[in-house]
């Protein structure tokens, strides 16, 4: 008897997983099912679609050798059959079958099988809000809302977007319609910085800050309360704050794992709804894998499970369950949290923890910033790169790292290496400053911000300084009139003197002059020190300590992080 | 009593162990002696001085923040004692003390120290044949050279360079020249092809054929047997194949650490003369550190001491040695070989091992290799991506990977991630498959190279197909009257018609056609199968073994990497 598959959704894994199960065994009889008519797209590519810069939806659904994947395509190449426009309705575990019901005809059928995959996917988390189904108010996980989108731009019908929700589609979106379209975004965020849920509130303010210089006007802090319409199309978002006018508006919002099939037969699923796998992506029934948007994996940094719907993690963990299906034993480690994102001129990348989800979960841990060139400071083509690396205090083990940085594939360099090592070890400090990376100036320091950032959280951890991130230095100088700081700028003299000259509690004292000038500096004071990225005030710190000056707060990342972070504007 | 240091060398590992261990323990004396005028330069940059990207020399010695790293810097700002010009002559590990001579006023001293480091670099390796002392004459690891070589340039004086030795240097030099001063260079290498220490040769036919577009000759297997002056200076240099003319010739082959004052010392030493250190950085005397290019580290895979003069390696040792010079335990776990190259066009790196060398080291190793786009096939801008990755056949386990691609920081990222794994895992087949690289359109594609490479190995060991690479497919094409093996071009028509009307011995039958034309494939002959990639032709040799045709050998990389090898002309 030949083995009986049924896979249940046909975007990322669904069509992975069965692939790759006919290839190991071509004699399984396989049914894959999908409510949607479009199958197996790049859903990760919709943002550029909507923008332009991708032609056609086709592009989004063909081959790396362009066919296009539709039904046909699958069972004529691949060898299963496939069932589009239908719902999977019910899952009778016992009988080992599925009723599915076709959308287009209402006919209902029993799909019989020995092996069963939920590829179900996720769908956008919509607020329960007034005004939430009028026109031109769309999510962006479909083709056919993309196309909708585009159309509306391309005919200049959208002068105003509204995006609810500051994460990845969020942000995507913002810059496809702002950057291509010219429309006025306005992106609205309920937390208090951007990808709040993966991203410390520097780099949150980094995106801010290149999205704001594009004229994204970016709102933290601010709940969206309901929609207006007019003539059934939507005009106006009402805030907590402000009332916005909007053609076009964008939930982006979060997921939620389409799992009530799941649910409804038994299945185990955590908190959000996704279904539990093991490390063979096995739910609670042996019989039945699960993967993708609609899954819950381990997170190998906490060992508990979590989500991370990523049309990437889909790929892989497909590829592992059709080895599976067809009688293998591939594993699946779980997932650390890696990710990137291009805004307009940064990009922004991270693997593991944050420091607030660090705590969270019960780490004591800090995080320490680092601001350097991303190649050799005399190679002459290079950009600025900002890390931050996230470690736990006692056992200086490294939780996570988040960067930014206009390279961004360098970017992604040092996360990428960060990720690995995290995957397979759980690496110190010591460990991420001897990570070997590849050099070259081109390509690199020959010491590297990714070592040099965890060289900064081994001095931080050795208590060889007191750090502070550029929100907080700017913040003590707000407030200088009560904490009665001692303000060092120790850069080269001419930018520091024209800040001094603006307001003379800025004391310009350049490293090189620091040593000749200590009696300038007042012993009974606490002192706040900057200079462009954090080296200088490091080695003037160590000057000060070498005399007796040690009550010292060093700015990292310098006023390069605060100019990334759009501070710049409150210090003189 | 204050700990009393010395350091011999002054370029990259000395000064980093000075100022690191200085700033642990400030009141150490610390003496730093190096024979050269110029001390703490970044000597990696110096073929960048040479193309003049670079303006000056003094932007080589300069700190980030474009301080110039002289003697009076270091007494000032990092409080040591620089002796620069100043030769160590002996070493008396019983009294604890180094004989130095200074080489302008030949004045000599004795130096004691509680601790000592070795930071004495290496020297390029310059063959003991006819006329190597003639005027411009030239090796690439001092400023000087590289001014007398800039000036050349500048002048017009050269016309016509050769470079002995196809490894980093000569590699990076013969760009400098061809790139920016239009000079015809002509690379002379002694192995079969170029890099061979460590590329595969697929790769270095990639390497060669970027060199060869923008007029860089390539000599492989061809060993330099003397130069010829005229009134001094160099005008010819004679092989064991031609003449060539040359007004500038550039010795690039390879290195020999200077350890023969340690040596003269009874430290323990490699074969190639690197000085033995263990985890610590420690020589066999615990009071002797020694790290950077005179050092012989463990190589973590093969777990043997082994040798990897790079610039990071010595920044990241030079921290580690200040650190254990200051009383701490630092350790350093040793290297898994990873490096970057950015050639015209294309950039290669690699990390571990190449094929070549696995087995040498006694691994049952393969390798295989993918080409790929970088990012997700539908985003507009992309590049191919060439990847090679080295298996040991029973464990699975990965060894090594190397690559190349237009796009060098993307490149960069997939490297020093799989090198990250190297360092702290034995990473397997399926890790790699599995391994968590952070994922957007812009950057990747949702089932990136990393990851198909190592698909495509897990499917050669599983016996699933026989691999054969570039170089092999065109080898069996222009025997073909041999062999009689049957040639299927799986690509859409188009291209493989077009061939095929030139010889019909290639056989031009898309993918899509396969199925319903088995009945032109032989059954009693081999076949040997490719298209653009090597996507197609897989998923061709899928339909061929489902209809009993398993005979099949199937072109790695497909006609992208026959021609990014320059092999197409042997193609019809």
């Amino acid at each position: 008897m030949p083995l009986k598959v049924v896979v249940i959704g046909g975007v990322a894994l669904g069509p992975k997983a069965a692939c790759r199960c006919l290839r190991l065994a071509p004699d399984s009889e396989l049914t894959l099912v999908d409510e949607n008519t479009y199958i197996s797209y790049g859903g990760c590519g919709l943002p550029y679609y909507v923008s332009g810069e991708i032609q056609t939806l086709d592009a989004l659904r063909s081959t790396n050798y362009q066919v296009v994947r539709d039904p046909e395509f699958f069972r004529r190449m691949k060898g299963f059959n496939v069932l589009n426009q239908t719902r999977a309705i019910s899952l009778d575990r016992k009988k080992k079958a599925v009723r599915v019901k076709n959308l287009a005809t209402g006919q209902e059928q029993e799909l019989p099988y020995d092996k069963l995959v939920l590829a179900t996917g996720a769908r956008p988390r919509v607020p329960n809000i007034e005004g939430r189904t009028l026109e031109n108010v769309h999510t962006l996980t479909r083709l056919e809302a993309a196309d909708v989108m585009r159309k509306a731009c391309e005919t200049g019908s959208v002068t105003d977007a509204v995006i609810v929700g500051g994460g990845f589609i969020g942000l995507e979106s913002a810059v496809a319609l702002a950057d291509m379209w010219g429309v006025n975004v306005t992106v609205l965020e309920v937390n208090s910085h951007l990808m709040s849920g993966v991203l410390p509130n520097t780099m949150g303010l980094m995106a801010e800050t290149d999205l704001k210089k594009h004229n994204v006007r970016v709102c933290p802090n601010e709940k969206t309360l309901r929609l207006e319409g007019k003539n059934g199309s939507v005009c106006r978002v009402i805030t907590d704050k402000q009332s916005i006018d909007a053609q076009l508006v964008i939930f982006a919002a979060g997921f939620i794992p389409n799992s009530e099939l799941a649910r409804d037969a038994g299945l185990e699923t955590i908190a959000n709804g996704a279904i539990v796998v093991d490390e063979y992506l096995r739910t609670s029934d042996p019989d039945i894998y699960a993967g993708g948007d609609c899954a819950s994996i381990k997170n190998i940094i906490t060992q508990k499970h979590g989500y991370l719907p990523l049309g990437s993690m889909s790929n892989r963990q497909g590829r592992v369950i059709g080895t599976n299906l067809a009688g293998g034993t591939d594993t699946f480690p779980g997932y650390v949290g890696t990710w990137c994102i291009k805004l307009f001129d940064i990009s922004i990348a991270a693997a593991g923890l944050t420091v607030t989800n660090a705590r969270r979960e019960g780490f004591d841990a800090i995080s320490v910033c680092a601001e350097q060139l991303d190649r050799a400071h005399f190679y002459p083509e290079k950009d600025m790169m900002a890390l931050e690396i996230v470690v736990e205090k006692g056992t200086r083990r490294v939780l996570g790292m988040q960067g930014a940085s206009r390279n961004g594939h360098g970017l992604k360099a040092r996360i990428d290496a960060v990720a690995a090592a995290l995957q397979y070890a759980k690496p110190t400090v010591n460990d991420i400053s001897n990570l070997e990376v590849g050099y070259a100036p081109p390509f690199a320091a020959a010491m590297d911000i990714v070592n040099a950032v965890a060289n900064t959280a081994d001095n931080v951890l050795s208590g060889r300084f007191t750090p502070i991130d550029a929100t907080e230095f700017t913040k003590l100088w707000r407030e200088r009139d009560k904490n009665n700081i001692f303000f060092i700028d120790a850069r080269p003299a001419k930018a520091g003197k024209e800040m001094e000259a603006r307001n003379p509690e800025w004391h310009a004292i350049p490293l090189e002059e620091i040593a000749d000038r200590l009696d300038e500096i007042p012993k009974d004071r606490e002192i706040a020190i900057i200079c462009n990225t954090g080296l200088r005030s490091y080695d003037s710190l160590l000057i000060l300590a070498k005399n007796g000056i040690c009550n010292v707060k060093n700015s990292m990342g310098g006023m390069q992080a605060v100019k990334q972070m759009g501070l710049d504007e409150f210090l003189p």
